[in-house]
């Protein structure tokens, strides 16, 4: 049986690196938007499994990737979960009501 | 000499057209994020000539049409000059606090 492969370590952009382009690009998307509103409804830690989007799981790791990436999620492995999480108060830090105004939004 | 076609008549989404979704489209760019920029800036209407983006003047164009079909500015021609301006307050009714997070970006 084939032994499973270490997972690669998360890596999240610090403070500094974050851009508020990379921000805006990362939440232009149906799909990301609804993991976004998800995760801040919750106000906590959401398992990939507990995320409802009408995408495959492979789809919404994709997503995750890119939010992470563009420092709107914080992920967090614990065996062979993944947990999320949103980054609200560095968001809050670097672009004061951006977040608030996205997740004020009707549609 | 030919005679001078009509301008097509600018169009701009009603408040119930306008989607987060496509605001954040629209300001995930350079570009963009700078013609907005000075426009808030500004705080008052400035024809296409007056910004000062690194593109050529048919690549604004382009960019301000992107930006008046997402509803976050607001065109209007006189003769043959346009003029453009911020929909801050539809924007600040729609979605409290986007814009200004955005402006409060460092980068």
């Amino acid at each position: 049986m084939a032994k499973t492969a270490a997972l690669p370590p998360i890596v999240h952009p610090e403070l500094d690196e974050i851009t508020v382009e990379g921000v805006l690009r990362a939440l232009a998307d149906p799909v990301r938007l609804g993991i976004v509103r998800q995760l801040a409804a919750a106000d906590c830690e959401l398992a990939c499994g507990a995320l409802t989007v009408p995408v495959t799981k492979s789809t919404i790791t994709h997503h995750l990737s890119i939010l992470r990436q563009a420092g709107v999620v914080a992920g967090r492995q614990e065996g062979t979960t993944r947990y999320n999480s949103l980054r609200r108060n560095d968001l809050d830090t670097l672009f004061p009501g951006l977040l608030n105004g996205v997740l004020a939004a009707q549609r």
